[in-house]
């Protein structure tokens, strides 16, 4: 509907996860008004990240560098090893400040309807890092969903065997919340996972 | 909480209107996980509207041309000019093809509370096109909100002394609607509007 460049912009935004046609006609005609200076550094970012970044070669976090900035840590303890889904996992992990060991990013979780096996996902990579015998507990960090479940309950067959620690997040009540709002299934994983004060 | 460039990106994205944190975070996963190609054609969409994109030099609708496609075009009429907001406001005409004249993009409406007052938007440059005495009818096309009719007002005010026809959009039910669901306020001009059948 618009001449070249604008209709251009507004079609790559449409293409954005969560960008319908509405909001990428609002972000093109923002742009549009926004500081040159402001939409270059944002082209610059888009390019940059496509060049920069890549993935660690230990823990496939998100990195800049061979290794990520918490394997290179020295200060970090390298017995326990959480694994979880997504990048973006470990910054919700490292947010709470509770843990001080490593990390192994999946990269995903089994989902057969997806295509997504224990094959696509690195798996492999997490058992080489067994091997060395140096790790004593893996904390399977998966989503609390079927798929993570599916996938914590694959890694827990696969690693008991080697004689590792093999624990899992507690489910229950979010801290701040109200029981009676609480689903059933989460109330149940409560009561199950109930302690003695 | 992430290395460089992915956070650099975050940022960038999250400085978008309607963006938030979390949504910034999704996208950046996205563009990493993204085509190289697709995310270079985004970047250069970005940058080509900033250097391409202007505006009409007679209605100040977008164009990538002294004057923009509308403006262009000899089969369009000249004696009726439609005044709106913004560039999208054509978008949204031209796609009913019930309209085949001229636009006049304000490039907003009054605000006060913002600091826009005639002074900011092209009334001048209206004033200026009216003078040749070709145009017959206005048709005010602002939005049917406060700021817009008082915008309307105030241009009525301005050109009836020219002696031209100045319309305002009917405003109603909209169509397909529910009349138990419409507003007092649309459901009142409704009935003020009502037509014999």
């Amino acid at each position: 509907m618009y001449e070249g460049a604008i209709q251009d912009l507004i079609d790559e935004l449409g293409q954005l996860p969560g960008i319908g046609p509405k909001s990428a006609q609002r972000l093109a005609f923002h742009i549009l008004a926004a500081d040159n200076a402001d939409v270059h550094r944002l082209s610059a970012a888009l390019n940059r990240v496509k060049e920069l970044v890549r993935f660690c070669d230990v823990c496939f976090n998100v990195s800049e560098n061979d290794s990520c900035r918490i394997c290179r840590d020295p200060r970090r303890g390298t017995e326990v090893i959480c694994v979880v889904e997504e990048p973006k996992d470990v910054v919700a992990i490292e947010r709470t400040g509770e843990f001080r060991g490593k990390y192994h990013v999946l990269g995903g979780a089994i989902n057969p309807l997806e295509g997504i096996g224990p094959d696509q996902l690195r798996i492999r990579e997490l058992l080489l890092r067994l091997r060395g015998g140096e790790v004593k507990e893996l904390i399977l960090a998966t989503d609390p969903n079927t798929e993570g479940e599916a996938t914590a309950t694959y890694l827990a067959l696969l690693v008991k065997p080697m004689g590792l620690i093999v624990s899992r997040l507690a489910s229950g009540l979010p801290v701040g919340g109200d029981l009676e709002y609480a689903d059933e299934i989460t109330l149940g994983r409560a009561f199950e996972g109930r302690r003695t004060v």
